[in-house]
């Protein structure tokens, strides 16, 4: 019994590609995965997006970077091997695996479908806590991943599977909070910045029959925003147009990722409308108080999503045909794809064809 | 007819109080109010509570001071004179008359009962514009107000009357956010700094089942805070006290009237907690994004309350027999309280014996 359990947690070696320092490059490494537990559904990864967490992570700038870095929590595979335990997927099932691989699943946050928020720290696809076999979990960048069913999403066949790979990150960070504050038909929605987040953040708010205002700095980005389901575009840096929006919209989706001044949006705001944050985490320039305080207006945060719901939103997905606009590239070129992700220049997100890892 | 229109339009002259410009004193001075309309309620004013927003106003620190400034916004008093449509009350009716004078009635706000988010703006109950007889509005400190029923409060006659007078403010002030973000039983809810609406916090938060903690920075308030109906004191200041209630609280009601770094604060909420301004009209420090993120928190602002919900609060004050402790002062040494109240030299609020004005 003791033999089996050692042989239990025998791990194979896999190929991956990792970044060893954080000022290194990514190059081809191996790693290793534990074997499949009777809970366990075993992947072999066809594509995986790249989100601006991997290179945060790759170059430490949170300063929780655990090396080497393997990355890539937007992970679409087929299901290789199954647990004895396993019900919910079968060999050869199109999976999912976003942020999140395990997490307590006792307390309030679990119960309440919401592990994003575990109160005892759910365990990231990487540079988490790896309790099988020590050391940190390793993420996408990556031929197979073996994680806890509970943590696998179906993907629905339907939809383009390498666009559908984003949506397990980008997709959920714009979706939940969508849903959360309850956006609906008729509703006034700005997404803020047009990026990997705010483009979803279009196309989510679009299909769920919100009226959509992309609201951007830059003039030219008019054009692709419509394309993806604005219905109109604001350039923020026009007072004019500012001053005719004031105080119309119902919902503001601020995906920006760095610090900025938001009282200019909070003025966009109706009463008791709220904008919600899901891209600065970092200090925000001051809010006025009499922004919030004048129109009982609301300034929330929201992180990914948990389980349940980007099952829900994958399912969205496979019912209204929605996936990400994205640039293949293979494995080969993730530093590149770093380099031009960091530029803003990608639309609007490169996803890895991970065959190409076969090669190396 | 037409005479009798200008018969209508004729005012009356009654003694106040006024500062006639910014650096001023408070002296006595005739103000013109507008005789009694169809629908207005005529009152003499017994007392009026002293708001820090009346010393805003004389000093122009919010630069939209009109002078003479008559101030005064918590009003209690006894209906002299009603017009011929009133319905509403009757002569000898103890009233009392906050913040808001008269707003469009017809604004989605208007109609959802929440005049003070009037879309064409509210009118204050002074330096508002005075529709009747041009210029601007004069409040409490005065003998008598003529306000429009719709804007006029039942005061429950079984509660101090005097000490009734801040709820018309202070009152509605903290009332409101709990109510909106439904504050109840078992909730943790925490009051941040002690003063006219910190202590009006404490005792409705109380009063509404919740285990109401004090946050202040100064341990000397624990003794009143518990009186008041507080169950225990956070020192804010004492790192050890912030992390043991670390992610406990469902509510935070802010008090703190000028800007101030609300980080340690957003620390102390759970998952989904809101924490409300209602002090705060100026800058706040900057916010860490993440603060909001990592547990999906809420920051909120929240301004005075409508004309049906300051009812609610005062009939829930007549049941529950609720009201602020007060010092009470004659309106010749105003001017004293008013530098007391700048440092917080009152629990918790003034309020002027406005019979004291029949001697001037």
């Amino acid at each position: 019994m003791l033999l089996l359990t050692k042989l239990n947690l025998v791990m194979s070696q896999v190929k991956a590609y990792a970044a060893l320092s954080n000022d290194a490059d990514l190059i081809p490494h191996k790693i290793e995965r534990r074997n499949t537990k009777e809970n366990d559904v075993k992947i072999e990864i066809d594509f995986c997006g790249v989100c601006h967490s991997d290179i945060h992570q790759v170059r430490n700038d949170w300063k929780n970077s655990k090396y080497p870095v393997v990355p890539g929590h937007e992970i679409i595979g087929r299901v290789t091997e199954i647990g004895s335990k396993v019900t919910k997927f079968k060999v050869g099932d199109l999976v999912g695996v976003g942020c999140l691989v395990d997490s307590c699943k006792e307390c309030n946050s679990c119960k309440e479908d919401l592990e994003q928020y575990c109160e005892n720290g759910a365990i990231l696809t990487y540079n988490g806590k790896d309790k099988d076999l020590g050391g940190h979990t390793f993420g996408g960048y990556s031929e197979q991943v073996t994680v806890r069913e509970d943590f696998v999403l179906k993907v629905p066949e339907n939809i383009d599977t390498k666009a559908a790979a984003p949506l397990l990150c980008a997709g959920i960070t714009t979706w939940s909070p969508l849903r959360e504050w309850n956006v609906k038909k008729g509703d006034k929605v700005g997404v803020i910045g047009l990026g990997g987040l705010g483009h979803m953040g279009i196309k989510f708010a679009h299909a769920l029959g919100a009226e959509v205002i992309m609201i951007t700095t830059s003039p030219e980005k008019a054009t692709d925003a419509k394309s993806l389901g604005a219905d109109d575009v604001l350039i923020s840096k026009d007072n004019t147009q500012m001053q005719e929006h004031t105080a119309s919209f119902d919902f503001l989706l601020n995906t920006i990722p760095v610090g900025h001044d938001i009282n200019p949006y909070l003025g966009l705001l109706k009463r008791d409308g709220t904008m919600v944050l899901v891209g600065a985490i970092e200090p925000i320039d001051p809010v006025h108080g009499g922004a919030l305080v004048m129109g009982r207006k609301r300034v929330a945060g929201s992180m990914i999503g948990g389980i349940k719901e980007t099952q829900e939103m994958l399912d969205f997905c496979g019912a209204h045909n929605i996936v990400s606009d994205v640039e293949m590239i293979d494995i080969q070129n993730i530093n590149t794809a770093f380099d031009r992700v960091v530029k803003s220049d990608v639309k609007y997100r490169f996803v890895i064809d991970m065959k190409s890892l076969k090669e190396v």
